[in-house]
């Protein structure tokens, strides 16, 4: 796992704009906003989903980097102060404390165009039609049926008392979207699986996707700053709705459980058993930060 | 030109997510910042440009859509509290007044992720390749070598007093990428152009997103925010180097006027002289608002 995080550091480091390059103090803070943190869980997805499609490795950096890049765009964006107003990110001060706001507004608007550049250039797959669908499904992925929508349930919601279906409506969108695009692109820029397996493929990020949030909202209630590298127990401090509020520490201990066993039933028909994903599951569900 | 602005108000609204879609709030936001107001110049552009190069409209659509869902999204970002904090857009309250400005943040980011969506389902170019190359051209155009990098040298030169030269580097960048990007996307929907004609569109793109800033900045100046439909006058309260500020009104008058022929020219070896962009030139110089 360790190859493959030194792999996309190395990959995003080249494909971000150099600092010489103006406006510098927006690169300096794209590369401040994306380099050196994050557990890069997408990335990571990609690389296995990748693999056992039989994907070049080099395809497959560039579809992990996309899905990063509108991941960390998404935190930035996150972070400011008419969203969640938070102050610590991946154990450094978010971009607009470390710049300034506007800064941090433009970051994220460019690191988005960026993961649509890095889609678009070269072959990622030896079908250009198919690299078009992939852009398809990463722009919705991102947009308001995908990862910024959930965003603006989330928003709706807080102060309110969600049911169980509810959050799963929520984090679908919020988390869940980016997390299945991440190893359907993997998967995409190979062609070792059949479209029975590209489905369970897909189920598999389903899946996860909801097992990562259960944890996120399972460690912000029982982990501290410290080891997050971001402010714990703000879900509570905010009443937002979650995993842990709607169904106590136990239960939501248990539905995490439940959806690994989920994940990896989706990976029984896959070359290999699923592979990396495999681990990469287990890893989800069993992290600490 | 009526009839093109009443095509792409259409195609918009459809391609916009209906009310119905959830979250409903979110897509209220998106269509209220993007539909029934807008001059569409860059739209028109694209428009223009497919003509001369014999493209089938239903692509232009399109390409045409995808500049302005971009400029849509940059004018709500821009006009947030943190950057330029503006009250007044097309008429009517800006996003964040209008809903608040986490959502004016959303929709944003969602209408940005639109344009590149838009580009990326069913066929622009009859090459599939170009149609890749028409996308990267859009992300690079918006990003933060183009549109958002323009926002964050003009962010930096506030308060400063810039040369003609400095105002033309921020201003290639901010509002003269996607002009350009504009003329060149609806031109490669088509095949009728020769790679020097191309490049002639290219040239009348540059000079034109020069004109229209410089007569922006003449607007700001001159008129009043009931004609323009924004606040006037904004650029010498927040003390910005302008056209005006660096040339004077006649100054700036003239370099409009010289803009303007250097656009024509471009046209000269065009289809029709450049047939509908030779009108949208003067458009854009003689525009009052």
């Amino acid at each position: 796992m360790l190859d493959r995080q030194d792999r996309i550091e190395r990959t995003l480091n080249t494909l971000l704009p150099a600092l010489e390059l103006a406006p510098g103090r927006l690169h300096a803070a794209m590369r401040y906003a994306v380099l050196g943190g994050g557990k890069r869980v997408r990335p990571l997805l990609a690389y296995g989903a990748g693999e056992l499609s039989g994907a070049d490795l080099r395809r497959v950096d560039r579809a992990a980097a996309a899905v990063e890049l509108i991941h960390a765009y998404s935190l930035v964006h996150d972070d400011l102060p008419c969203m969640d107003d938070d102050v610590l990110r991946r154990g450094k001060p978010t971009v607009h404390l470390e710049f300034d706001e506007a800064t941090a507004l433009l970051v994220g608007d460019s690191l988005q165009s960026l993961a649509f550049q890095v889609l678009s250039v070269q072959s990622l797959a030896d079908d250009a039609h198919r690299q078009l669908e992939m852009i398809e499904l990463l722009a919705r992925a991102s947009g308001s049926r995908g990862m910024a929508g959930g965003q603006a349930i989330d928003l709706e919601a807080t102060g309110k008392t969600l049911a169980v279906t509810e959050l799963e409506f929520m984090h679908v969108h919020k988390t869940g979207a980016l997390i299945r695009a991440s190893v359907i692109l993997g998967a995409r820029c190979g062609d070792a699986l059949s479209q029975a397996q590209m489905n369970e493929v897909d189920r598999f990020g389903k899946f996860i996707g909801l097992a990562f949030q259960v944890i996120d909202d399972l460690l912000d209630a029982q982990s501290s700053t410290a080891t997050l590298g971001k402010t714990a127990g703000k879900d509570a401090k905010d009443n937002k709705p979650t995993y842990v509020s709607a169904l106590g520490l136990d239960g939501a201990r248990k539905l995490s459980e439940e959806l690994r066993a989920d994940a990896l039933r989706a990976l029984d028909t896959l070359p290999q058993s699923g592979g990396r994903l495999r681990q990469l599951a287990d890893f989800i569900v069993s992290r600490q930060f």
